[in-house]
């Protein structure tokens, strides 16, 4: 539904432009939502963009506009906007929004632009920019409540009604104590619950769960999605809050996360976005794919070690994709079911050895039953052979060492990554594929030639 | 850190269940938080978790945490709760949650449980079972604020007070018309800052997204992600809000989804989670790995097609491998962008032709510099052979048809899938292994005879 109302603005967006309505755009700008606005910008030339773009009325719904905008984009548009016109967009922005935008664009403009911004948004958003990429500082807004655990209940709601008011997210109310640390937090609906006159640290909840400012994004989602949390505080190393990182933060980090993992075990890189061009697709997925080349030159070099073998027994050679594919099949799907395992939290590597070896059990009896048709099936086609049957022998043993190994292998690469601290999923893809490649190919030679005696 | 300090948790909880030491068992559950006590579930043996639950204190408490569980430990320790205490706990929670576990219950006791329930909340409970699984409806809470137009402000803020106390999201206040018709929403924010006496149809926001009752679960998480809100309104036919969809369910979606669509695409299923047994694993395994199966015994019937070109030239069997496998690869590149590029809204199946053809051109771009780079390696390895050439050119231009046509059916596949509404994810897998094996092979086969004049 959603998806096709968002068409028909599109084609009536692009139906004015070409009319150069100028009235009846801004009525439609006026009355669709900044996130319906960004996804009609992906669809519109780099010129309809430009055109678009200053009809748009109010300072802070560009702003909005822009943080929603894939970077290409961005980067596009704020070529064509004037310098003066950037600072006050980046004013009217929230913090956490503007210090990532900023980060985006190049040194010198961004330093421009900071200069000449309001100095107390100008030093937030400096502030943010100068936390590492990626971790809880850079994420973090800066506007939160924090009062000391002697406030009674009905000052806090005074406060929220007065001073709190251009606070976002108020759902919070974290509690400090005299050094500003922090000792507690108190919601909104406990507030009308409980008695006026009570200070919060007599019912606040002591239970809080804070992050670090180097605390990196995904360990901050985790926190806020395994707690059902709003927002999450933000500490320093003395425990001081400095800022919160909300839900909507994590979800577009979760969404983030799972996107490079699958891109990364896939081969892709990590940011591969499908709206770039041919060109730059191919430069991004030109290297991954060498791991695999790689792979296929040494199985072509021990296969053209047992040249011998095969001139022999052509036949061997019909079985090298049934045994490779199924070696490949299930060492993906080992290390994926560990590489997902370790991003939720389900696995941990504490239990390295248990959890291979029950991978190793899982890819032996799935290779025995495999290896058991596929030998079934070899010894039927090549039944007027006279090695027909150590032949079907060969051919079922190699499925058998091939699925284990590869079960074990897919299992275990991304268990010694995360021990040694690299990032299992970019680790893994090209690894196991062409690891599983060679060992499969070499298992099946070594085996059929000993067993057919060449 | 967190997961240092969970580690501590499990080995003292351990060690005191070892003692028996009740007294102090009682006192850590007390003070651990519901979300961290169920991972100290989760690594317990059978025995100690039958032995730890009935310490919990608080009714609630058990609640929550059997909502924490995994499906298999929660159905295991419901076997060793008494009806009348289950029935106790399911009293507490709140409808949404215990919908979803009287869901995994076999219907008998899910019905025992029900008709001993207090009446006001089985009846939400059923209301909310009576929906389809995975839909809004099943999801939603049945809790949640609704005016009419013309209340104001400060009303409001006195209904909150009093009328909405348990309500436990109250972050909006959504306003119906006279028909009880969803009209618009209003924030806690909002109500602060405007004059006490302004009825909500003055300043509440009209451009408010809703779901309907039967919207599938990831098109929910899609709407609230999208527009960063903190819970979605759930709506009959005929426009009446009976219910909200929280944020801290969608990232529950969000995560399940991301680890399905990673699953199904690795051929494991949905739903394989690592805590299960070498023979359940297996068996979930098992049928997935058919297709590729049938993949390599196809594969196996197109050499044996060829035996009498092998051989001949018995160094043709030697390049299956790198052949098969940069189809392979770029294959899985290529559905790996599209199924996660539909998944996450940036790929649209109405681009389906720009979209197949630009990966098209990459597969082409890349086939042609790994063809060029892999026939090198084979001339100069059989310089020898007095057919090197058209070997080198045989082997290089196989490159370049399979990984074309492997970008072509990895890209396009899920994109049919998709406009045929089957999951792209549980189709995309196994297919495209399975037919890029097929065409590399053929391919490869196909021109080498022809080169070779076999």
């Amino acid at each position: 539904m959603q998806k096709e109302s968002n068409e028909i603005l599109i084609i009536s967006i692009k139906r004015l432009l070409r009319r150069g309505a100028t009235k009846q755009l801004k009525n439609i700008i006026q009355k669709t939502h900044t996130v319906d606005l960004s996804a009609v910008f992906r669809e519109l030339s780099t010129d309809n963009r430009e055109k678009l773009f200053p009809l748009i009325e109010t300072i802070e719904k560009k702003g909005i506009l822009l943080s929603k905008l894939e970077e290409n984009i961005f980067l596009e548009i704020v070529k064509t906007i004037k310098l003066e016109n950037l600072v006050e967009i980046f004013d009217q922005m929230p913090a956490d929004d503007a210090a990532e935008l900023l980060g985006r664009l190049d040194e010198e403009l961004s330093d421009e632009i900071l200069k000449k911004m309001k100095t107390k948004g100008s030093e937030d958003v400096e502030e943010l920019m100068s936390h590492g990429e990626d971790t809880a500082g850079s994420l973090m807004m800066p506007d939160f409540i924090a009062l000391r655990e002697d406030v009674g209940a009905r000052e806090v709601i005074d406060a929220l009604q007065n001073k709190f008011l251009d606070v976002e997210m108020p759902f919070y109310i974290y509690v400090v104590d005299e050094y500003e640390k922090l000792v507690g937090v108190s919601s909104l609906r406990q507030l009308v619950v409980v008695q006026p006159e009570k200070p919060l640290k007599e019912f606040m909840a002591r239970d809080i769960v804070s992050v670090k400012t180097y605390t990196d994004r995904e360990e901050v989602a985790k926190v806020v999605s395994r707690y059902d949390y709003l927002a999450v505080p933000v500490v320093d190393d003395d425990n001081r809050i400095v800022g919160i990182v909300t839900v909507d933060d994590v979800i577009d980090i979760l969404h983030d996360s799972a996107t490079e993992d699958m891109l990364k075990m896939a081969g892709v890189g990590d940011d591969y976005i499908e709206t770039q061009t041919i060109l730059r697709g191919t430069k991004i997925r030109l290297p991954w794919l060498f791991a695999s080349f790689l792979g296929g030159i040494a199985a072509f070099l021990i296969i053209g070690g047992y040249e011998e073998s095969l001139a022999q027994y052509t036949f061997l050679a019909a079985f090298i994709p049934v045994i490779m594919g199924m070696g490949g099949n299930i060492g993906t799907q080992s290390s994926t079911i560990v590489v997902r395992g370790i991003a939720t939290g389900m696995i941990n590597v504490r239990d390295f050895w248990k959890i291979i070896s029950k991978e190793l059990a899982i890819g032996l009896i799935l290779g025995v039953f495999y290896g058991l048709f596929i030998g079934i099936v070899a010894s039927v086609t090549y039944r007027a052979e006279p090695v027909f049957i150590p032949l079907a022998i060969s051919v079922g043993l190699a499925v058998v060492a091939s699925m284990s190994v590869a079960a074990l292998v897919g299992s275990g690469i991304p268990l010694l990554f995360e021990k040694i601290n690299v990032d299992p999923a970019i680790a893994t893809g090209p690894f196991v594929t062409t690891a599983v490649d060679i060992v499969s190919v070499s298992c099946y030679f070594m085996i059929a030639t000993l067993l057919l005696g060449i």
